[in-house]
């Protein structure tokens, strides 16, 4: 089968024509691919980011954002059949540990990350993945419309529901970046409470669409937007900050647009936090990391998305245009989403 | 009445004597004293530090942590009466905005600090407060045995209540600094969870009362207890870090000891932390910031109290003898907390 | 001034002369009232019903839902001024029992109830109250246009509220009555939550009524209503059940549509449950209470009517009406809830 | 091997010479049996309730509170080794669906119940079990010496383990009944709370048993215990009630002796509520269900065994003598739990 595999860091991943997987443990499944999103996560494992962070021998096959219908399954699995259209979860869990028994897959003592840690991705016609990492959906779903939802959607949505409790009526949520991530946070907010929603960003073409998602106030991260978020919340600062940039100084300027007694929301990463200990306890304001979601949270946003309450904007390439995807995404051409479809 | 006022930054406050206060709002309480904790905090008013944050008109009387006898009562209070014994919350507090309605006593928006904020504290004879100030003791109480818990007491009590819930049996709780605050913490720890305790500390001492008051394994924080955290945690780190320092590298050695999916809580101030977003969401750690605490919390604290499941090692001066007490706090002669007793 | 007052049960209340009531305590309140909600509980006080409960000296004003202007203050308001639209909580509380402490303001040890427990309610020019009832409102609202949800809607609410964390997208929410209540109830769930809202009622106008207002299947009430909500949700039942009726064997049906691990929540009231201890465990399912709500999700269900989330249909009536306003209710001619307008 | 096999209702079982069990799936574990529980269950079992209620085919071996050694392990088995020590969560779990996925073991839709719906249980020389069911204990620990905790104490630890946030200082816990899962109750309230608890039974030895375990106060069920829990509760009632009985009676006390705004937590079965939905309301109560517990839920409460928190009175009996166990059992010999020792 075709594949986009990474031969070298610092270079583009080339198509290869590589044997398909199959199912050989109990629990294995193999996966038709129907659509492949790609993430400025692949730009940064091409330069060899992740490889520095985890070791990822080389070559594999990228894709961490992956949608498709069974094509196999081990002799143990029960919750798919051959021919299920599902969405992937993007690290595949052993169902054993502690965290597992808890629910809360993104703390799996032994996950896999395929298309990133090392084991083959899902920019190819197959790919190799656990019962345990299939979510189910509607037969009616088109994979490449979904797949972003299983990264990139996930973590926005993760963030977004662990917060979901203090975000009554009257409060303000801050969003910062309304991009990839922040679009589809937008989109859960909106759906999920009825807090008043600022969106900050950069690029006014990226606010205007906030709005449309349903942001209440946008403000353009101009150097006056720690002081904007404050007017707008009557001098306080927001209850909650979702901070899906978290680098270049947003990070400190998402912490100081929270309020007394309110939380900060890391989803973003690449900057460093400076913060006094008596600037934390002195207003008793909290620091929430986030990292993927859970098995169930995903399911969750696909209720919402068969719902319609969660859309993305995708452009889709046919595999063979992977470089060309990787390229307009790094040139900053690609609109919303650019997904694979082999 | 005798009252310990201050008069200049960087002197010694002096024995004044000055007109008793009387209740003159419907909810005014005047408390005849029978103690006031000398704290930490009171060398730092003196040295100006709290004037540089607020603006702290003098003289005044200092005395933050106070408990008494309730003496004069204003028309409008149901809820002690003359004679009573009591410990006094720290922050009076309005009782009508948003915060105060949700039982948020330290986020009310226009509470006072007596002995902090310019108005009135309790090392005199007498003190005015609040009827919200006020949770009715055991009139078998001595106020100078426990009138350390109105403030580090609370303190500490509300950072570990919070954490309770993710402190369930197999967990591991460890505690940063086992000194005034600290100490109370360990004991609250032991009562009310089954998790393993262990706390760090530079002084051999602290720590061998810290096993005599609950903790299961105590470290000698010598620059390697980062690892000796995780030596004890299976290489993880603690599910939460209660940190009693805050200053001093303590506040980045305490979230560097803090497991994956864990939390970093903030009781101690004066460092800065400095963390990249990267550390944040690749490990899903939240950091939890910490002020006082609520009225309940104190009046469930004297329950614990009350119950003998925390006490105080307590050193007692004479009102007239405010300044030997201050000084020998400062020259850290004080074994426990030095308190005022008119 | 005119005021309504009830006489002799199970006789109309007359509209007397009587004088306006004045601000004597410092956290007094007199309201010029605005709007007065005609509730069927004042039909259920007229008969007796609330004589038995807990004693009501007569003569006494009716009305328990009431908003209007702030025509007087004591000396201790600070939170409204003459002049500004409030809308009132039902209970005026204490402000000082470990109830109110904590927020929760329906348990208040010493909490009155205008209207309802004998001392005089809003069915009048002026109406006596507290600073700790108001909750100030945009001064463009009309007090005749939200004075229901002075009680209907807060009760909905405060039931809704609880139940959030529990209705992530996926879940189902049965709602038992679409009436007074359970029309505020389907909005607030349409505003807060994805869950899917399953209506049940008798009267199909009702229904139709659920569908504009957010629900998403509608169930008639006629016998096989139980296994119609089972057949919505897979076999299972509803994950929440809010039961407005909870009378005539609504709350023995509402039970029974509760899936396994499911929580069945009482609003209505006048039925009685009968359910055998090993249904209760055998499935962990739950039966929650409910009664009136907090002061803040007061201010929290007016910020939702402020943005037109939850809106009610109203039909004025003068206060010299209030016999036929009562006889039309009790005679099924109002539509919606009516309201005195002074 | 020997194995204790019901053939008739109303019948002792037998002891059967049975084939071994093999690891057949990949997750399949063989356990090597060191102590199963005798319950009061089994004497249910074989007066033919289970069979009504869920269809029992028979012969079947009973036995399903079980610990031993693991001794053979499926392909797929990661998280136990052949010779561990084990204890069993009663009820294999698919993993898959999503309650499991969410860690609520006890909602899985495809679990067994070995040695009660149909499927072999422990009472035998081996057990068949699933990977899922185990967990690992401290190699020096007994199984006889903890076997009953497998069902008696999980259920009792998972009642008390959701109350905990509830159950701060100052607040009262009854618990009714202080038998075999009772007396485990007790122990975990008083290792994880510093509630007062209030133990409730007929049996003054139980009382007395209960005293040494934790309670702060005893009341003897005769009739005049509701008015007894009310006085000790300033008349207001428990915030807590754990009902371990809840038959003949007990489950309406129970109710009864619930304050205001707290929950009654039913564990016990065999009797019927009966109980006006206006008395739900008026008080805003909570019931709470309760079944088995978390596969984490097991593993914590043996972190508590193992420390010593949670103890058991247990009386061992040999495989072949389970007809003499159950009949001691059953005539009320027994003080504590009866284990068979193959």
């Amino acid at each position: 089968m075709k594949a986009v595999r990474l031969h070298e860091f610092h270079q583009m991943p080339v198509i290869d024509d590589i044997s398909e997987p199959t199912a050989q443990g109990p629990f294995d499944v193999v996966v038709k691919v129907g659509g492949a999103g790609v993430c400025r996560t692949d730009l940064h494992i091409m330069e060899g980011q992740w490889d520095t962070a985890m070791g990822t021998p080389l070559p594999y096959v990228l894709g961490h954002e992956n949608a498709g219908w069974v094509h196999e399954i081990g002799a143990g699995v029960t919750n798919v059949d051959v021919g299920d259209t599902v969405i992937l979860h993007p690290t595949p869990t052993c169902g054993l540990c502690r965290a597992c028994r808890a629910g809360q897959d993104m703390h799996c003592s032994s996950s896999t990350f395929p298309g990133l840690d090392g084991s083959d991705g899902g920019m190819a016609e197959y790919l190799l993945t656990s019962a345990r990492a299939c979510v189910k959906l509607d037969p009616a779903t088109r994979p490449e419309d979904v797949a972003a939802l299983a990264d990139a959607g996930i973590t926005a949505y993760h963030a977004v529901r662990k917060v979901i409790p203090l975000l009554y009526p009257g409060t303000t949520c801050a969003v910062i970046g309304a991009g990839g991530l922040g679009h589809i946070g937008i989109q859960c907010l909106a759906a999920l409470t009825a807090t008043t929603i600022v969106v900050v960003d950069r690029n006014p073409d990226a606010l205007a669409l906030a709005e449309k998602l349903g942001a209440n106030h946008t403000v353009v991260a101009d150097g006056k937007h720690v002081d904007a978020v404050k007017d707008l919340t009557g001098g306080k600062g927001a209850d909650i900050v979702l901070d899906f940039v978290a680098e270049e100084g947003a990070e400190n300027d998402g912490f100081a647009m929270t309020r007394p007694g309110g939380s900060y929301s890391v989803i973003g990463y690449g900057g460093s936090l400076t913060i006094p200990t008596l600037d934390i306890i002195s207003t008793e304001r909290n620091i929430i990391g986030n990292i993927v979601g859970t098995y169930n949270e995903l399911a969750e946003l696909m209720v919402l998305a068969e719902a319609g309450k969660v859309t993305l904007h995708t452009k889709a390439y046919p595999l063979d245009a992977a470089q060309e995807a990787l390229a307009d995404l790094d040139a900053g051409k690609v609109r919303g989403r650019a997904i694979l479809v082999p």
